[in-house]
C-alpha cells in the first residue's frame, strides 16, 4: 500500500500526458450537450472530481451514475464517460451494451479487461491507463487523464498555475498528519462532512476507511446537513459519545457558512461528541481537492494499522463479486 | 406529529389536483432539454423522487442539487424546478436571485414566503402549497404534485392504476409494523441500503431519523456499497456488534443483486451486526416508493417516542438557521 501511496506524484504527470494526447472526436464539440458519466467504487471517484470542475466551468451538464442501466434521457447529444480501472466491473459492461444497442456515443477510461477490447471492436476512445494498481490507488490516473482531456478539449478550464500546484501539493507526503488524525479517529464514530468541492473528499475519505481501515463512517454534504442530519447528533447517547463530526473547510467560505458551521460543531460538543475541522491547503481547487484526498488516503492506511488490518484486502468485495455467478 | 402522518392520503389527493391544474408554459416544450432541480433538507425530497421518473420516462435530464450556487452549464434551455416548503430557504433564495440575473427560466414549488412573492413579482409559474405543515411533513404535497404537473406536461408517464395504487397505499397507516422496526432498531448504528428507485427511499429514512428520532444513521445506495462500504462492516467492532444493516429490496430485482445482497448480509452477520430487509410493497413503482416512505415516517415517529424525543422540534436547525444574520 506505501508503494501506491507514494506513486500518486507520478500517477498525475503520466495522467496529464494521457489524457492530453489521447484523440478528441471533433463532432463532439457540436453534438454533445450533457455527459453521464458512470463509475463504481474506486473507479468512479474520479467522475465526482470532474462534476466539480464541470460544474464551475462548463456549458456541458456532467451526471455522475452509480448504475447498471442507463436514463431514458441519454440520447446522441449525450455523452457516456464510462470508467472502469479493471475493465471488468458487471455494472459498466451492462452500460456499455446498452449504449452500443442505443447508439449513444461513449468514450472509457480503462487498464484492460472486457471494456478496453469492447471499445477497440467498437472504435470508441479509450483513456488508456497503467495496468496493476488497486482501482482506489489509481485515483491519480483516472482523475487527472480525464480532467487534461476534457481541459485539452476546451470543455472545462484549468489555468497552468493550478496544475502546477497540484503537480506540487502530491510531492509532501502528509504521514505524520495522517498518523495524528487516526489516532484521535481510532474507535470513534467518524462523520465526514464537506460542501461545494469538498464534498467529494468527504465521500472519498468515507470510502477509503470502508475498503483500507475496514472502518465504517457516514459522510454528508454541506450546507444540506444543517436541514436534517445535525438534529441526529444526540441519540443513540453512548454511540453519540463516541462520535467526532470531521468538517473539511475552506477559506474562501461565505460567513454565514462559517457561522452555522460553529453553531453545528457547538452542538455536538453539547451532545458529549467531539468534532474538528480540517483545512484545504493551497490557492487553486484543483491543489485543495488533491492535498485533501491524499491525506485521507494516509489517513485511512494508518487508520488500517492502528486497527490491525490489511489495508490492501478486500475479502468481502471479492466474495460479492464472485457471486455475480450462478453456481 | 400524529395529525401530520394521518394527512398523507388527503395530501396526495390534493397535490395531484394542484400540480394537474397549474399552468404549464407551452415554449418550454420546445425550451427545454435539461432541468435542475433545487431544494434542501425536507423540501429537496421530492427531487430524489421525480428524478426516478425521469430517469426512467423521461427524454430530458433531471438534475437534483443542494446548495446555493447554480452550476455554470444552466442555460436557457435548462429549466429551474426550485422547491422550499417555507419559502424562506436561504440557499434557495440564492439561486431564484442567480436564476434571475442569468436569465434561466424557473418555476418554484413553495406554500408562501419569499419566494412566493419573488414568482409573483418575476411571473414565473408557482406551485402553490397549502401552508402550515413542517416541510419534511409535507412530502405527499411537494412530491405528488410535482410529480402530476410534469405528468400533465407529458415529461414523464405514471399510469392511471399506477395512481390509484398509490392513492390507496397511503390508507392503510403502518403503525405496527413501524413500532416493531423501532424497537428492533432501538439503540442501534442503523445503516440504510436501497437502489434505483429505493435509493431515495434509503435516504429519506436517515433524513426522517435525524429530524424526528434524533438519531445519527447512515445510508448508501446499492450495489456501490459492494464496492466499498461492504468492507467497513469490521471496526470499530463495538460499534459494528450494535449495527444493523437495513436493506430495502423489491421483487423485481436481478438474481446477481439478490445474491450480491445474501453475501453482504451474512458477512455483516459473521461481523456481529445484525441486518434485514424490508419489502417494497405493490406493484407500480410509485406505490412502492410511497408506501415505503410512509412506512420510514411512522417509524422513525415511534423511534422518537422510544427515545423520548419530541420528534416535532427541530431546535438545532433552528438555531444554525437563526445563524444566517449576523450579530
Amino acid at each position: 500500500m506505501l508503494d501506491y501511496l507514494e506513486s500518486l506524484p507520478s500517477q498525475v504527470r503520466d495522467a496529464f500526458l494521457i489524457g492530453s494526447s489521447t484523440p478528441f472526436p471533433k463532432k463532439f464539440h457540436s453534438q454533445i450537450k450533457r455527459i453521464i458519466y458512470c463509475g463504481m467504487g474506486g473507479s468512479g471517484i474520479s467522475g465526482d472530481l470532474l462534476k466539480v470542475f464541470f460544474d464551475q466551468t462548463s456549458d456541458k451538464s456532467w451526471t455522475v451514475l452509480r448504475d447498471y442501466r442507463l436514463p431514458s434521457w441519454v440520447d446522441s447529444s449525450t455523452l457516456v464517460v464510462l470508467s472502469s480501472y479493471s475493465g471488468n466491473t458487471l455494472e459498466m459492461k451492462s452500460i456499455f451494451r446498452e449504449a452500443v444497442r442505443r447508439g449513444v456515443p461513449l468514450i472509457a477510461q480503462t487498464s484492460g479487461g472486457w471494456i478496453a477490447q469492447a471499445c477497440h471492436k467498437n472504435r470508441f476512445v479509450q483513456l488508456a491507463l497503467p495496468a496493476g494498481f488497486p482501482p482506489r490507488c489509481a485515483v491519480g490516473y483516472l482523475t487527472f487523464s480525464l480532467l487534461a482531456y476534457f481541459v485539452n478539449a476546451g470543455w472545462i478550464r484549468i489555468e497552468l498555475k493550478d496544475w502546477e500546484e497540484a503537480f506540487d501539493a502530491v510531492e509532501k507526503f502528509p504521514r505524520g498528519e495522517a498518523k495524528k488524525l487516526a489516532e484521535k479517529f481510532s474507535g470513534k464514530n467518524i462523520r465526514f462532512y464537506g460542501g461545494g468541492f469538498l464534498e467529494p473528499v468527504a465521500l472519498r475519505w468515507k470510502t477509503q476507511f470502508a475498503e483500507n481501515a475496514k472502518t465504517l463512517t457516514g459522510y454528508g454534504s454541506i450546507p444540506e446537513i444543517f436541514h436534517h442530519e445535525v438534529e441526529g447528533w444526540h441519540a443513540p447517547s453512548a454511540m453519540i459519545k463516541k462520535s467526532i463530526g470531521v468538517f473539511f473547510v475552506d477559506s474562501d467560505e461565505p460567513d454565514w457558512l462559517v457561522r452555522k458551521r460553529k453553531v453545528a460543531m457547538n452542538w455536538m460538543k453539547k451532545s458529549g461528541a467531539d468534532s474538528i475541522s480540517i483545512q484545504a491547503k493551497g490557492h487553486g481547487i484543483l491543489a485543495k481537492i488533491i492535498s485533501l484526498i491524499m491525506l485521507g488516503d494516509w489517513t485511512s492506511y494508518e487508520m488500517a494499522l492502528l486497527n490491525k488490518e490489511d489495508p490492501l484486502s478486500i475479502k468481502v468485495i471479492e466474495r460479492i463479486k464472485a457471486a455475480e455467478k450462478t453456481a
